[in-house]
């Protein structure tokens, strides 16, 4: 395999590729130039031609992409053609929404369990999934396959439960929770920070109101 | 003001420096050099002195910062000392659950309403707020002062409500549908791309393994 030294700049563009084509295929765009792409997606062409080159040649001079089989390469090359199995550790708002959320399955994440520690929903069905006592954890860790825990956690216990979570073989950690995981080589950990991000949000507006009322001023 | 041209990688960790600016205060910690800040959130101490300086100084050489002072500067220049009104449109999983998060209110962030066109769900109470008919929005943001739009809807709609709220004034859009939202100059939208995530984590999982088994051959 190629793809050793590849950024993680380009890995995060992945995604949006995937995604941008699967729109052309939608509506039976076959074929595309980097140049048309790069419009559709606001980057430059050349920028295409790098991130595509990493991985091999798709495109044919004066030709563009062949968008089904670049589609299928990158997604290939997300390795989205295999199917992981997914634990959500944290029954509450977030946990339960992800349990919920369609787009998963279809993209082969497949939920196999949901943990809480607490009593109260501990035993309910969130969707068709019962929700486990979080001490049986690890037994479950031992039985089980896991390749991705979901982290949907408050914070102090957050970190207890990655050092479970790690111990027990999980490979890769979907971070809701706000903390910084620290994890050993060969754990890949992807986070998504909700308040940082708001708060990200928050300053970018105080700050636009400021420049607002300089200019206001002007 | 100073704070015109910082750049967004700086912006981006302020979040973060709250956050463990809060855990030292919680735990009663009120002073702190930036070696050991830095040694705590496994970046550089001069890499915390430049982020500072951006924001005037805070620092005391030989003493170290000031935990409580630096944490409420930083609340001010992220603009949490402030309260937003947002909407939250979809009443899908994603919005139910940003909807009963108790942190955004402890922060600042109020939710006064929330839309969606399933009429299944319109009436309907989501901890105290009605889901009012997204036909309502235009004249509902006429009406009311919105700072923030959380769009939690498909991507067909995200598009068109898009500018039905940037139309009616909003400044500020949290985006967790998977669309690129183009907005004109002076609107912020701050994007949580939610699948793009999940799969950047198992492109990254897939090509551990991949190491893993030349690592075995060796």
């Amino acid at each position: 395999m190629e793809n050793k030294n590849i950024s993680m700049a380009v890995i995060k563009r992945m995604p949006r590729y995937y995604r941008y084509l699967g729109d052309l295929l939608d509506n039976d765009i076959l074929k595309i130039s980097s140049k048309d792409l790069a419009q559709k997606m606001g980057i430059t062409a050349s920028q295409i031609r790098q991130d595509f080159n990493n991985f091999g040649s798709f495109g044919q001079q004066g030709y563009g992409y062949d968008v089904r089989l670049l589609y299928h390469e990158i997604k290939r090359i997300i390795g989205i053609d295999k199917v992981y199995s997914i634990i959500i550790i944290g029954a509450g708002n977030i946990g339960q929404a992800l349990a919920n959320y369609q787009n998963f399955k279809r993209r082969g994440f497949n939920i196999i369990a949901m943990f809480d520690k607490n009593p109260k929903l501990i035993g309910e069905l969130i969707g068709k999934l019962e929700v486990l006592d979080i001490e049986t954890l690890p037994k479950f860790l031992e039985d089980n396959s896991v390749d991705i825990a979901v982290l949907s956690i408050p914070k102090l216990e957050a970190e207890k439960v990655s050092e479970t979570i790690i111990s027990g073989g999980v490979k890769g950690i979907w971070n809701f929770s706000p903390v910084d995981i620290k994890a050993p080589e060969g754990v890949i950990v992807e986070s998504v920070p909700l308040t940082d991000s708001l708060m990200t949000l928050s300053y970018r507006l105080s700050e636009e109101s400021i420049l607002e009322r300089i200019n206001l001023h002007k």
